[in-house]
């Protein structure tokens, strides 16, 4: 079994979320609640700019659930740049316990799994979960520095800039059902560039593990809501699913596809550790909060890699962590 | 509250550890399960050589435990290379989850953390810690390539070349009794060769909340298990929480101090996330199974860095995690 099963049903008591300017002027602009007017956010480098966007969903996710930092137990982030440092110095800020986690872009939900178990089962009282992407800091380690003016292959997806964090305990607020671990899996994908084919698998895998570990169907959510698979990516789990018996061709989404009103440029729409946690913190956590949504799957998918795994000649493998709410 | 408690007292099923050439040597030698002959250990780079060890102190782990892979719901595991490729492509072998986590060279204790909180509640049946590091591939990733020769400075450390796991679940073994999660704590540290002074006041804050949050004192423990602050840093530990009313001058120790028998080229001892992970899984382990120590308090101890964070000029914060086990 890899889900877990959250008797008590924490709550997600707020969010809050941060998006540069490309992000801020997307289709999720009206709900991202601080938009950066540049990419830098005020500092002198992209990565202190990141970090900056980080701590700043921290701080706010804290301020709006009405609580004091005294009032967090722990903090669970990660982000993309190597030894997760945005979430590292931005867990510096704060006066509370700090549990860094790495998955990919799949960090969110992991972050999600474990502060609703930590809460769930009485053991802290509140967590902040939280994740970061950048899109300059993200080209420079993994593929080239902007200043190189390398062109991007249209098989490639543009890294988000923004942040999104959120306070789980117990109280008001949509609720943690459970949670679906996700496993590594390797198809063999060493495009540097094509992200969304190499994490499609694993997020058939993690779905498909979640039906059935939970007796639910596609039909048992409104919507059901992938990371950052991209445009191609998405194509490939609906096929992928649909093979193992599983339509989510009506009520699937992907916050990749989302968050820019697409134009040449982004190619397969978003990716990035920032990218399922901007776009559940702003819009999908408001539209819960509404009610829009009663009940959805967020499942972030992250793509396992590293400069040097890549250049000792290793393929990429995914990852998928799936996390049921409901309003 | 920054510690938790764990009512079930979920247990230490097995344990497994690889040590390089150097550290089979060294003064654990006799407990360590498997001695590699060379530090690629049979592999083509350090990098891989480092994955295959953790790779094989998972699988050993679980052997060890008598238990198949389908009978593991998670692998909780990092080390210290960009985005924890050891942990990852290790992971990517087993057909379990898998939640990376880091927190530097305090890795492993907060995988303990997060693994014994996931068996305590009911929420996975028997989940996987493991943490590894190698000189080699540390060397070259934080200071220096080893081909350019660098001296090395008095106040540096020696990263342990090897890997640790345990199975946790419910039975028989040592158990997990509770657990302090740890703070980022910055003193202003910028020296990347001086990790035991970066961590030693983040070491002293965990200690003293977790004596403050348990009700216990220094005499409650057998012996209480730093995870790598070398030589100078337990110095440091020790008089800071002298300064706080506690005395751990009598049943203090450090893996680091540990790890090598001390000759000129280690200087201040082992460190790296392999080292509390390495030294637990083998002489720990097997001390608290003989009921040679009743009652330990293991505290892996990590140094918040990046090369990116130095090099834009950020000092090294510290963090470290405490897991209070009885035998």
């Amino acid at each position: 079994m890899r889900t877990v099963f959250f008797k008590n049903k924490p709550a997600i008591l707020a969010a809050s979320s941060v998006g540069g300017p490309k992000e801020s002027a997307g289709r999720l602009g009206e709900y991202i609640e601080l938009k950066a007017d540049n990419d830098t956010f005020g500092e002198t480098t992209f990565e202190k700019a990141e970090k900056k966007m980080l701590y700043t969903a921290i701080k706010n996710s804290i301020e709006n659930a009405h609580k004091e930092i005294a009032d967090i137990d722990a903090i669970i982030a990660g982000d993309l740049l190597d030894q997760i440092i945005s979430a590292t110095f931005s867990a510096r800020s704060f006066d509370a316990g700090y549990l860094g986690v790495y998955n990919a872009c799949a960090t969110f939900t992991e972050a999600l799994t474990l502060g609703a178990t930590m809460i769930d089962g009485g053991y802290l009282r509140s967590v902040v979960c939280g994740t970061s992407s950048h899109f300059s800091s993200a080209e420079r380690q993994y593929r080239y520095p902007l200043e190189f003016g390398c062109t991007r292959p249209p098989q490639a997806q543009w890294t988000v800039t923004g942040a999104g964090a959120c306070v789980i305990g117990k109280g008001e607020g949509p609720k943690i059902i459970s949670a679906t671990v996700g496993r590594v899996i390797d198809f063999g994908v060493t495009d540097v560039n094509n992200m969304g084919a190499a994490m499609a698998p694993a997020a058939a895998d993690t779905l498909c593990t979640h039906f059935k570990e939970t007796g639910l169907t596609p039909k048992d959510y409104d919507i059901i809501v992938s990371g950052d698979l991209g445009v191609l990516g998405s194509k490939l789990l609906v096929d992928l699913i649909w093979q193992k018996g599983y339509d989510i061709s009506k009520n699937h989404i992907d916050c990749g596809e989302m968050v820019y009103k697409i134009d040449e440029k982004e190619y397969q729409g978003g990716s990035g550790a920032g990218c399922s946690s901007m776009t559940f913190c702003s819009y999908f956590y408001k539209k819960l909060r509404e009610k829009k949504f009663k009940k959805i799957l967020l499942m972030a998918t992250g793509a396992l890699l590293s400069s040097i795994s890549s250049q000792q000649g290793e393929s990429i493998p995914g990852i998928a962590h799936a996390v049921s709410i409901e309003s």
